[in-house]
């Protein structure tokens, strides 16, 4: 066991209303993917170390614990848009040939790509699999609506890669889909299985995904400046990748056009990462990252301040703050 | 548009039965697919190609037909079917790193893999959605049960690459897996879904699985020593990708010593499959594997033996005939 960092130590507290639903949906999500092959119980372990800040269950619970009460189906949910999630970091691995996850090697390096692209199939097959386990079709319908999106969104980042005239607009529209759109459908569940009112659902869908906007610009800016011993995985990637991220498209659409032909070299021949990190703060790129970031958190914040009070709400509010802040 | 082949126009004779309801599901298919990003609509295009023998679409509905009255439902059944189908293929393309499918280019080949990757993944997450789309469970958390199997039978392949240890036994659990289970799902689904009793249900299924046990041994056998432009995909490919199959198993088990050592050393150097295949046919493996699809065949048909009479009924029997007789 590796000592907890300061972060996880934090999010522990901020999970202190959910705990014991949260501990329920993680032994949900490991009898889910239960298998007498031997192998696949292997990959199934050694997937398990991705979880991290569990950050889609904890939404989705403490969404529902702030709308209302929670319900047996809360805890199921919550293993799904997490076997969600850990799909589609495992096929991620796969298209960003990545080495490392959670300081823990990633499957496809350990064992091929092969393997990376059937475990990613298995889990994202349990998650309906176990999604389909519930009363009603409500909520397989929303996951099946989402995955398409993600799906949508991953398909349209492959296809702008080393695309340099990659909008802001265009950027957003990306990372709405392929990560946003997930965490909005946790709150939106988590509000909808506490018995909420179809305004209610809606403005936390909304909550959920300024939050997911906010986590994946932050997400970005740390492969371009963050460190890689902090952050636990594969950093820098996304420039290797030809992979344009915000502080980079302002640099492009506010630098001079020396800047602008410098820094297009630079991403042409897939330089360091170090470097191209130093011209992007120099020239305001990430600053103004963080800046979109704090505005859609803002958001968030906005969304979820029509909430009762109470310990659930506090804690969706500083896991928002949480998200701007974090370094890994 | 290509001239339909012998066989394509005997499968149109025999889906006679339920030509509107499977044209209906073809509908689905498509507008299920909608995109308004025109690389992924190209990429549906392309996929559209694939579907070949709509095999697993009309068993469903044949098998719905001939048990009772086709309904609304099994029309987005069949379509789902497909889909799960289709996505299966596009990922097994980028395993098997295989060029051509139903004499058109693989996703891999035009696109590489990462799109690949990432259409099957959208394949499998409309599969779901639309699935979900019906009033009750059942079918979503048993097509969620079906593609957890097969991508367990998948696993269990690749696990086995190379293992010249393979018994005829192992083999089989895997088809059984990733070939075999889908079909009997199909049978299922047509049969409970036009109000067939649990008896019967279960009498499809196994008919379903039977045929699909057959339908993967003669494709194996179609792999070794079939016509590629007859049968319109990459052939050779188990042999060079280390994929042991029935008539190698009873080779390897049945020969003399000296006929064992020749075909392994053939075996591990990735001699050209024309060798191969000639080696199994001397050594009576092609007859033997043969043999045993027959066997699953003749199961197939005791099993459809107490439907009513019926022309659905005529064409699932016809189909399994095919199933054996196909060289393509």
């Amino acid at each position: 066991m590796r000592a907890p960092t300061r972060a996880t130590l934090r999010l522990t507290e901020l999970y202190a209303p959910i705990r014991s639903e949260l501990a329920e949906s993680q032994a949900i999500f490991r009898d889910e993917l239960i298998s007498d092959q031997g192998f696949i119980a292997d990959l199934c372990g050694h997937v398990a170390q991705f979880h991290g800040k569990l950050l889609r269950p904890a939404l989705l619970l403490l969404t529902g614990h702030a709308c209302g009460t929670l319900r047996p189906a809360h805890s199921v949910l919550a293993a799904v848009v997490e076997m969600v999630h850990i799909a589609t970091l495992v096929h991620d691995d796969v298209l960003d040939e990545a080495d490392v996850r959670r300081r823990a090697a990633t499957v496809n390096r350990l064992w091929g790509n092969e393997r990376a692209v059937l475990m990613g199939d298995f889990l994202i097959s349990h998650a309906f699999h176990l999604c389909s386990s519930l009363d009603s079709q409500f909520a397989a319908r929303l996951i099946g609506a989402t995955t398409n999106t993600i799906c949508e969104g991953e398909m349209m980042q492959v296809s702008n890669r080393d695309n340099l005239e990659l909008t802001e607009g265009e950027y957003l529209d990306i990372i709405r889909r392929k990560t946003a759109a997930l965490l909005g459908t946790c709150c939106l569940l988590g509000a909808k299985y506490a018995g909420a009112d179809e305004s209610r659902t809606e403005q936390m869908r909304r909550c959920g995904e300024s939050l997911g906007l906010a986590f994946q610009i932050v997400d970005d800016v740390l492969d371009l400046v963050g460190d890689e011993a902090e952050v636990g995985k594969s950093l820098g990637r996304d420039a290797e990748m030809g992979k344009m991220t915000l502080p980079l498209i302002y640099c492009l659409q506010h630098g001079t056009p020396e800047e602008r032909t410098e820094l297009c070299a630079l991403l042409r021949t897939g330089e360091p990462r170090r470097r191209v990190a130093e011209i992007a703060r120099a020239m305001g790129g990430i600053e103004y990252a963080q800046g979109v970031a704090a505005r859609y958190v803002a958001e968030a914040r906005n969304a979820s301040a029509g909430l009762p009070p109470s310990g659930a709400r506090d804690s969706l509010n500083a896991m928002a703050d949480f998200v701007l802040a974090r370094h890994e």
